[in-house]
């Protein structure tokens, strides 16, 4: 086998990997059917917001094109460490290890140096610190939110996650689009009003 | 409402309008559960192919942001469409019209300069004339052949899709990626080895 087959038989292995990703179950709920969405079509769904929202970044200058690599990528670790829901705070601790893990093994398929890109944008995504990773991680909450809206607050009344800690686990849009938060303050409100939000 | 909200309000509408995609479905099935794709896991998954198997694009200086954009977008017009098999040469006609209509309201639910900006991008994919739009399309049809090949040409042999008509179908790959052609050809040469695909 020459080296060029040899590289992309490891890509198209990381692909065919990949392919699991449509199989792991998120708690919020398609809007349509209301069966429970899986990270495949939630990653999906992000680089749709990404690229429609992206002008409403805090940042002028964003490189939309490392937003989307970074949201097609973030969800790959679940692969392994499974999806953990963002109000479950037993099972939060210990995530970023066991993700780590997963991390290693799934961009570990890829030829060295794609791995190692892979794997930094991971941590980049993880970190939160970069304009790139506050706006990925913007919609990463955004998103999950607009779908519980749009099915009366389905996954929040099922693990009863009040108002207080939707606000508190998602204010970090802020970080990533003012504008987007703004508009995430608004639909929390209209959420309560609706009853479909208690407060504690 | 102040002229900010009302973009972001017509944006969000669109994103909402999208969460439909996840309950298109096609003809490949997914290699873990066998279920049936539907067209947000098909993208995402594209996406996933673009990132990693760029560097195998005919052309050099492939612009990777614009091909992610269109395979973001490529299927939403199926919402209104539906999903036209491959080799349905009966529903294939008359596929486009159908498509352009569809891509006239769901792209017109965005505001005017970005509803012209996704529609550009859906006409370029459409039209396979651009490096871009080259190497799009020939991810697009990469996929459901890997699909294919993992679950032992399930899609193929309930259709009666011979040999002759996947290769016909797909050999336009090449015009995207002479190497991402090659490698596909050796996989369907193991996929009829193996009697998953059959000569007519």
């Amino acid at each position: 086998m020459n080296t060029d087959l040899t590289r992309i038989s490891q890509q198209i292995r990381f692909i065919i990997e990949a392919d699991k990703l449509k199989e792991i179950l998120r708690q919020t709920l398609c809007s349509q059917s209301r069966r429970q969405e899986n990270d495949a079509e939630h990653s999906w769904h992000l680089c749709l917001l990404v690229i429609t929202l992206a002008e409403h970044s805090n940042a002028p200058d964003l490189d939309v094109l490392r937003v989307l690599k970074m949201v097609v990528i973030h969800d790959l670790v679940e692969i392994d460490a499974g999806d953990t829901f963002a109000y479950d705070t037993a099972r939060m601790a210990g995530q970023h290890d066991r993700e780590a893990i997963a991390a290693e093994r799934i961009f570990g398929l890829l030829p060295a140096d794609q791995a190692r890109e892979f794997r930094a944008l991971w941590d980049e995504f993880e970190a939160r610190q970069t304009a790139e990773s506050k706006f990925a991680a913007a919609v990463d909450r955004f998103q999950p939110m607009l779908q519980n809206c749009l099915t009366q607050g389905a996954a929040w009344r099922s693990h009863g996650v009040t108002a207080d800690r939707v606000i508190a686990r998602n204010r970090h849009i802020a970080e990533g689009s003012a504008a987007l938060w703004a508009y995430a303050s608004r639909m929390l409100d209209e959420a309560i009003s609706a009853g479909f939000l208690r407060h504690p």
